[in-house]
């Protein structure tokens, strides 16, 4: 018996891909992957029609997917993020059917409810043994934690693992099981190193990143849930960083001995771990380097799946008990809703990821933004697209000042009392619209290109065509 | 959001246990296991009727199960190994219904393919946090691995861990995943910590015992599969014991690196895999405190589950890739069947485990055994209980003499080229009437007491009541 394949091709027919169905891939390989591209090049070749892609995200090195889209191969994307490559052409119109957006927790629990259904999984694995037990820790294209391929594996009705690093059975320290892989190819190389790893993971050195990092870390401290057991979510960018290194001193400061640290995981968070502030890290993503190796070696960092991490069709999951997160935003509302999903003009930038799942789990959900943002206000009268409910915000920090959702007037009355600069939330619409003017409202076409579902599955927001560069509010 | 209750009585009212139902159980808590009696007195306490208890053993320690039975609280049982008490008491014929034997891998399977539903699944874990986040590789009631465990814990509806060491969230190293589990109760003992490990895992000093575990070892010398990347299982007995040290010696001596060593995990088996014998150790259960220190401590030694293992549903698992496995028998027929269930006078003491399951996969499998034990013969016409059909058995190794499935022509070829010992199988029968006559032949009455299913869910025997002490064959 033996599983390994010499193509990807060979294993895409012995698979029995037909027209029609749905394929998936995972984004640990980032902007360095090389396997959905290679994948999508065969499919394309065999003259497959009307494939629903299911990416876990699209990135800018998935442009390719925008001429498979033309040209009737790929007819479905569903994705928890989208590059603006192929985020813009998606707004311009390509795709009749809408793209579907989920967050990380929900493509995972959509999975498991049996709501998403997947025909045949690609997992592009750093490592993988010829039975197909696979891992993201070892190889030469190592990126660490594999938590969102974890899904598409046990869901999945055929599973096709693609690596660069084939060692003997059996791999050691496996991720993934022999148990649910069909079949193994081995190519030369699953993606670029150099890419697989985002470098905008340090400290921000810009003023007004460092003035809303300093507030959010003070609505942080006077919170309540900086206390041992505090635990803590946050970003790879440079403001979610300098607010890690601020509760970091005030942690090691007053010895405060965190739990965990989870999501998408910097070596910042795991030197944090080191110095004691928290126990464990729970990775579903490692985004630099430094997580990759330490998850390698450090028993402390636990890789997650998706599930573990997020799902809401799972029994319970790890968001359920977070204290803090760090969110970002590229607009809110007076309601407190969160735009991820799109730039001020109405274009497909982003998505939620684990945006709206950590902010319906966490205790205290901070979203730390610039009060204005290439001339345009992040505080508007209605996002562009709700990616996140307003609901599920508790703290809006700007290097202006800081709105708390009016539902948490304990939490408005503790950061009042601390001193820290609390207004309203249209305040803050007021002092940027002083700077920027009353933005030009963003119109749209009728074409509906994407939906965007909430984690429980419901419908939250549906994204417009963008036919002349400026949008107008879906509703 | 709280999973932890105060009591299992709580915790089964909460999971909605109703009469007629299925409940689950694993056992590597073995002859120390309390949870299974615990649960039953509260289940019987609740007066619930009517109730399935699919265990993936029972030992002696679950004798109570018998009144459970009497009373009806208990009228259908599951397992893949049942001790000589409950055994005794059910070939009897105290319970209507006919126990289900199953092997690790078939029970597994079933619960996979969905053959086998269980309703609430106890999962006894020597560790575990208030979300349920479970191990048993930590705790004073550590037993090492948990892998029968992770199929109750996917498949069943509800899922009550119950441990007596609750640790902060997140458990580091967790083994069950929190999204599985929907109550947690923290008792005083999950069992009795000496007898969790059987002493039973000492090399055998009887002459007799020795002198089948050197030939055992010569047949894998000269069996062509003792070459580097040998993998290799044999159980925690004093012969199977013998065995592995002989193999040992071998692999030692001729700087043979194996690959890897599985089944149920001794220290024995851990030292060899610290001497560089085996690159890694699966470990679906520990047989000692060395297996459950060592798969604590060394990154080497995996925990698997039962589907890992040997599931036959699953796309593919560990025995699939093994190359030969060390098996033991009350009796082999002169087809090679096997019987592990029962006694030589018909009574159930036993039960495949993993005997099947590792016969179908492996390579190469060795079946070792007296020739005679307690005046009976080991070869016979025709086995009490098919429990392992004979196409899967290659050898079969007495200290008399060693018989080669006709099948395998080119190994018997082999093997007497060796010098070995090499005789029909008839012929170790007749050896074997020689010192113990004809037997009597064994009776039994028309009740069937249990239904052994091959890993594929088929029924390969059924086993008949023992009314006199002597049964007979069942057909």
């Amino acid at each position: 018996m033996s599983k390994l394949l010499s193509s990807i091709e060979e294993a895409v027919q012995a698979a029995g891909l037909k027209d029609g169905m749905t394929i998936s891939f995972h984004h640990h390989l980032r902007n360095g992957d090389y396997v959905l591209n290679m994948v999508m090049e065969v499919i394309a070749k065999l003259n497959k029609r009307d494939i629903t892609v299911n990416a876990s995200s699209v990135f800018d090195v998935h442009e390719p997917l925008i001429d498979h889209i033309k040209e009737g191969v790929v007819t479905g994307l569903e994705v928890n993020y989208m590059g603006a490559k192929v985020g813009k052409a998606i707004s311009q119109g390509i795709m009749e059917k809408p793209v579907i957006f989920r967050s990380h927790g929900g493509r995972a629990g959509d999975m498991e409810n049996g709501s998403s259904h997947i025909d045949l999984a690609f997992i592009a694995a750093p490592c993988a043994d010829p039975m197909g037990n696979c891992s993201g820790k070892y190889g030469p294209s190592a990126c660490g934690s594999l938590g969102y391929a974890f899904s598409d594996a046990i869901h999945a009705d055929k599973v096709i693992v693609i690596t660069d690093y084939l060692v003997d059975y059996p791999l050691k320290d496996s991720s993934i099981s022999e148990g649910y892989v069909d079949y193994v190819v081995c190519v030369d190389q699953i993606g670029n190193a150099e890419k697989i790893v985002s470098g905008t993971t340090k400290i921000t050195k810009d003023p007004v990143g460092l003035r809303i990092a300093y507030l959010a870390s003070q609505v942080v401290k006077h919170s309540g849930y900086l206390q041992d057991g505090f635990s803590f979510q946050t970003g790879a960018g440079g403001t979610s960083l300098a607010v890690a290194s601020y509760v970091e001193d005030m942690m090691l400061k007053e010895g405060i001995k965190g739990s965990f640290c989870m999501g998408g995981i910097t070596g910042y968070l795991v030197s944090m771990a080191e110095k004691g502030c928290f126990e464990t890290l729970l990775d579903v993503q490692c985004f630099d380097l430094d997580a990759v190796k330490s998850i390698r070696e450090n028993p402390k960092h636990q890789e997650i799946s998706a599930s573990r991490y997020a799902s809401p069709s799972a029994k319970s999951c790890a968001v359920d008990s977070l204290d803090v997160v760090i969110l970002g935003a590229t607009q809110v509302d007076t309601d407190f809703n969160v735009n991820v999903h799109t730039d001020s003009n109405g274009y497909i930038m982003g998505g939620s990821g684990g945006h709206s799942d950590t902010a319906a789990g966490s205790k205290l959900s901070i979203v730390v933004a610039p009060l204005v943002r290439a001339r345009l206000p992040l505080v508007v009268d209605e996002v562009i697209c709700k990616s996140t409910p307003g609901s599920t915000i508790d703290v809006v920090v700007t290097q202006r000042g800081i709105a708390v959702n009016p539902e948490k007037q304990e939490l408005k009355e503790r950061l009042k009392s601390a001193g820290l600069p609390i207004v309203e939330i249209e305040k803050l619409k007021e002092m940027a619209e002083k700077i920027t003017g009353i933005p030009k409202s963003v119109t749209g076409g009728s074409q509906v290109v994407a939906q965007v579902l909430y984690r429980d599955g419901s419908v939250l927001d549906t994204i417009k065509v963008q036919t002349e560069g400026i949008g107008k509010r879906s509703l």
